[in-house]
């Protein structure tokens, strides 16, 4: 194996595991120790930073979580957590109603953040989070992190160069199964803990985050169709399913399927963009090669950094053929982020989504129920 | 290869080549003699009926015609042969504009037809062609020929024996490249020509065909936007791509994407349809198996004799691992139509597409020229 | 459809269904009426070619089959058959243990032959059987069909043009599961009526001359393993699988799995060829695209008539997208050996094989099961 | 995501990212920080272990290295790393040539060791290294990492579980093509720096590893044919490619191609299993799913914890859909290691691979070149 290393690393590796968060002394907290709070953990300890201290439902269960992830600090609240003097970033992976009052109680504080999306359930409050991340000059992210697949920033890249022509067309889908049965539920079916939209707000935020920004592209105006399914205990207010129609502001026009009650799809993130020279088509679950499709012959273009876009190869820390996953995307976000708060410039695209990106989405879910409750056309603002 | 073949034969195989039109003595005659004539006349072929003659454009290119192909007569005229005495059943093939007329002489001359798709460009005439089939007793069949791949006719079977569950989600594409560079054009871009609808009549109305064939649902409303490019000489009045949302007459919802400017897609018509229970997913460029997902194990379904449902087994001419294609599903489609000429029982599903769907896909070509007109919903009668 | 049909014709179709056979007033007859019998008359019927008559196990055997198969003649006998002043060119699908003596009084009965594989089970007569051949001036094929799906003649013309580069290395499989069970049976897993070779003489050989008549290269030694299961009524002589190495006379080296014991396979021939510059893969049950890797993108080429080099565009007989199948290379096989029935010169590769080809495979067959038994190096000669 | 986070916990998840080694205290050093050493690196973090120190080609590159990556001290000499007292593990990550020495000295000063393959490049030594470890009552253990992707541990379980039935037949290939042009070199290619293997001691190891670990059966004889080409500078004395056949101790056949000369190929690891009810393949470039091929329907078994066996659903710490990479495998193999450093009892299969069984494939390497050279069978021992 170590050849293989040695030798790619010397044809194309510009940045590399571990390395572009050097010596890092940042110290940061975590507020919620479920799975995706240990997601936040592991990828800040691979960049070298120190996680000073978690917090979790009860001060009990921070200290048992504490001990049990090796760190060195139980918060009493994730309040205290965020507040902390010794608490340079503070990563926020509570549940969603708790998102907000948290990550404005740290950008007051003066610390950096790491909110877990969705950022807020209205648009209103996520505008007025974005407001004041910007007026506190700290580093304020969200974790939209399948823009950090290097074959998604490849497809970005081939946007923006021009191979792929005037887009034209955007089309895909977001599938997963995990509520296709009527007897699942969980915290996030309920609209008074999870907000108004769950299917679109949940994963359908994703896929026009990721399609936006490859595209460069924004949703101008959308019409949709909602789906919900009777379930144990009623029908729920949040919805299974959207279907929906939209133009962009740069005239391409898309069609997006977002489902959670798709068996067999576990999280069939898709998209096509189909270009005026080229399409392009990424699968989250087989994210290692794009298609991109030609009069000529098709291409199943590998993820080997010697042959990616600077920007793609940038976020290739393995050589080709050794199958990047989900944290390694979710690292590279935190690294990013990191590297941002220690005042460093980019190392290069992708840019880190940002309480911006995140309230754009919201408005986005609200034009969505809109336009389903009334079958008419929206505006995005 | 023999061994596979008596075993599996052995095993499975219902009909199997060339058996089910046995000793066939129809004589067929084909108007028009450019690929997709002879398309049919390869399918007439491999029933064991005779083609008796041919017309095309002109006398001369109908004789230059019929001496190539190993035809007995060349027909001075279209109209002459669908009225031909020798001929039992027609197959026009001639350009869009014909078909019409032809298929009325045809019925009126009390032969059976095989018309080629669109049957006409307007759900007026369309209706009327379907009135007079009825009225003449004979049979009147159109190619939406997709219906024929084993592995379709599999998915229709998981869906009406229930271990589908009820259909809520349908989605998907049909996505051709040949018209997506400005310099490209064909008779079928011109609407005086082909009609008012280029995309959506060509192939997106074998995308709807197939779904309501294989769900047994039918769209009921639906909504659309379209997207028309500049060509050299100018922007036609034809669209080169649709996306549509919709609900069917059974309360699933759906989305899908046609195209002619999708680079690389040569002719992708792919469909997901998420149930209760599982979904099925099926790529016309990949028939030879079926997605089947589930909460539990994915299957890949292949398309293999032994087991295939029955309606599924009897399209399975060979046996699995030798992939079938698109003219094996024609001939299966021509061999269908010839049972039913000779008045025999249908050996089994699927049940040959008549004119009555093909009146069906013009209204809902109809409804999507409307809607992408007005942005708004449109019944589908 | 008919749009996609008439561009592609005007771009890329060089001959296209049905007309390379014109007018064809060719007299076949077949000797075999099961499954592979039908493939041939499927094939001989798509060419337009008239099939005048046909033989089974017994005379009342072959009236019923006439009958349902619409053939105008019963023989009484293949040997009948074969000699019939009727009959230009006869189609031998016998049981294989007749092949040999059918095959020799069809040559000196002066008819063209088409003789299923194996055509017989040694090398001496095998050879006997080519010389007669060479001698009679006669058309003398045998179905090693898989030369006839396009991308196979692509991958053939890459290496041929030397994209590809020398040829280093071969390698891959073909695996089927007809077998796997200890109560499958057949008679081919008797020696007697099957020969000693099974799974080598059934597909091995399908996979060698394949990658022969691609590579340009010759097997000229080679090592094997074979293996045999235990089955109800004891073990059989015949092997079930075939594992070998061997170099070539052009100096690639090669690995190869053949079997009839794989559960899920049904008719996986799969290979790749490593060449200096790129490599090829090949998966007969996915045959519409050819890997072609390198050190920069991989393609995933396409079977479209407009990129695919002459050779490979002459078998397209349709469109890209609308895929191909064992039939149709069955179809192309037969209109090649049709075509030089009547003498006319070769519309181009694949040549189609001839007794020569099966004589080779026969002998390779030969040195697998020798160096089987001593488990030493064999020269194939 | 986090809702698919928390609800496949509650279903599914046993031990999870970052869990499994609670609050390590251990210390660790790593001795050479090229991209494998990085590797080592990131994988020790995730555990929330510490790394102490670093070593270098010398004390300069040393320092700077700790610099940039975040560690606290440089030593002068691996040889000083792997004898300090502040180290508890050390990862020997250094050319090969020094691996043997370094892990004798390091399990002399009672240190556990984490050794780089190939542990030594010839069988004697790497015994003797395997017995010290094992007089040592160190925990000694070798990155045969690929054990730890999920799918291929729930092969092993499908093997041992007894689904699989017997094994007959093992092949496959491992392919790279980091090689394959004549310009292309590296240390590796020199037999001194080395070792007499490349090509199979390299990445061959791994596919003999792995599918004797997934299959229970051991290599017990083999005859191989090797290949190099010349390149710049000369033809080396080590192999680009190796084929191979072999038996097993339990009576299964096995075909294997090895190469680094494969263009397009990055790091194709593939192997098949066919056994007596179902074939399983997998594909360590699409890891998230394995092939169960039957007579019945084929899967393709997704990576979800809630489907897979214990064994595997153990190594899944993402919910299906968000892909695992070949980072992650490293850092649970790691993770299992430090386990064992800390005398805890496993926490399931896979066990980690150890000297011993590191020492096995420089057995396994020494009868293949024997082989290749006089091409005649060789026993393993």
């Amino acid at each position: 194996m170590a050849s293989v290393f040695s030798k790619r690393n010397g044809r194309a590796f510009v940045g590399g595991i571990a390395t572009s968060v050097p010596g890092s002394s940042l110290r940061t907290a975590i507020a919620g120790v479920g799975m995706i709070g240990r997601v936040h953990m592991d990828a800040v300890r691979r960049t070298g930073a120190q996680v000073v201290g978690v917090s979790a439902s009860s001060p009990a269960r921070a200290k048992e979580a504490a001990a049990a992830l090796g760190v060195e600090r139980a918060f009493d609240s994730s309040q205290e957590l965020v507040t902390s003097d010794d608490v340079d970033v503070v990563h926020i992976c509570t549940p969603n109603d708790a998102h907000a009052a948290l990550a404005a109680l740290a950008l007051r504080a003066g610390k950096h953040v790491v909110c877990e999306k969705p950022l807020t359930t209205d648009a209103a409050t996520a505008g007025e989070l974005a407001a004041l991340a910007a007026e506190s000059g700290r580093v304020a992210a969200v974790p939209f992190v399948y823009r950090y697949h290097p074959m998604a920033a490849e497809a970005r890249e081939r946007v923006r160069d021009g191979r792929t022509g005037d887009v034209r067309l955007l089309h895909g889908h977001y599938l997963q199964d995990w509520l296709s049965q009527p007897a699942d539920t969980n915290w996030r079916v309920d609209a008074i803990a999870g907000g108004p939209s769950r299917a679109f707000a949940d994963i359908g935020s994703h896929w026009c985050d990721l399609v936006e920004w490859v595209t460069g592209h924004r949703i101008a105006e959308l019409t949709a169709t909602s789906r919900t399914l009777p379930r144990a205990g009623g029908t729920p207010r949040t919805e299974d399913a959207v279907q929906m129609l939209f133009r962009t502001d740069r005239g391409a026009t898309g069609a997006l399927t977002v489902s959670q009650i798709s068996p067999g799809r576990k999280n069939r993130l898709w998209f096509e963009i189909d270009g005026a020279t080229t399409s392009l088509a990424f699968d989250q679950e087989n994210p290692e090669t794009l298609f991109v499709g030609s009069r000529g012959e098709n291409a199943a273009v590998q993820r080997d950094p010697a042959v990616l876009s600077p920007a793609a190869a940038r976020l290739s820390v393995v050589p080709g053929g050794h199958p990047m996953g989900y944290l390694d995307c979710f690292a590279a976000f935190v690294r990013d982020v990191h590297a941002a708060v220690r005042g460093e410039a980019p190392a290069g695209p992708p840019a880190f989504p940002t309480f911006d990106d995140a309230a754009r989405m919201v408005r986005v879910t609200e034009a969505v129920l809109a336009s389903a409750a009334d079958r008419s056309w929206k505006e995005v603002s």
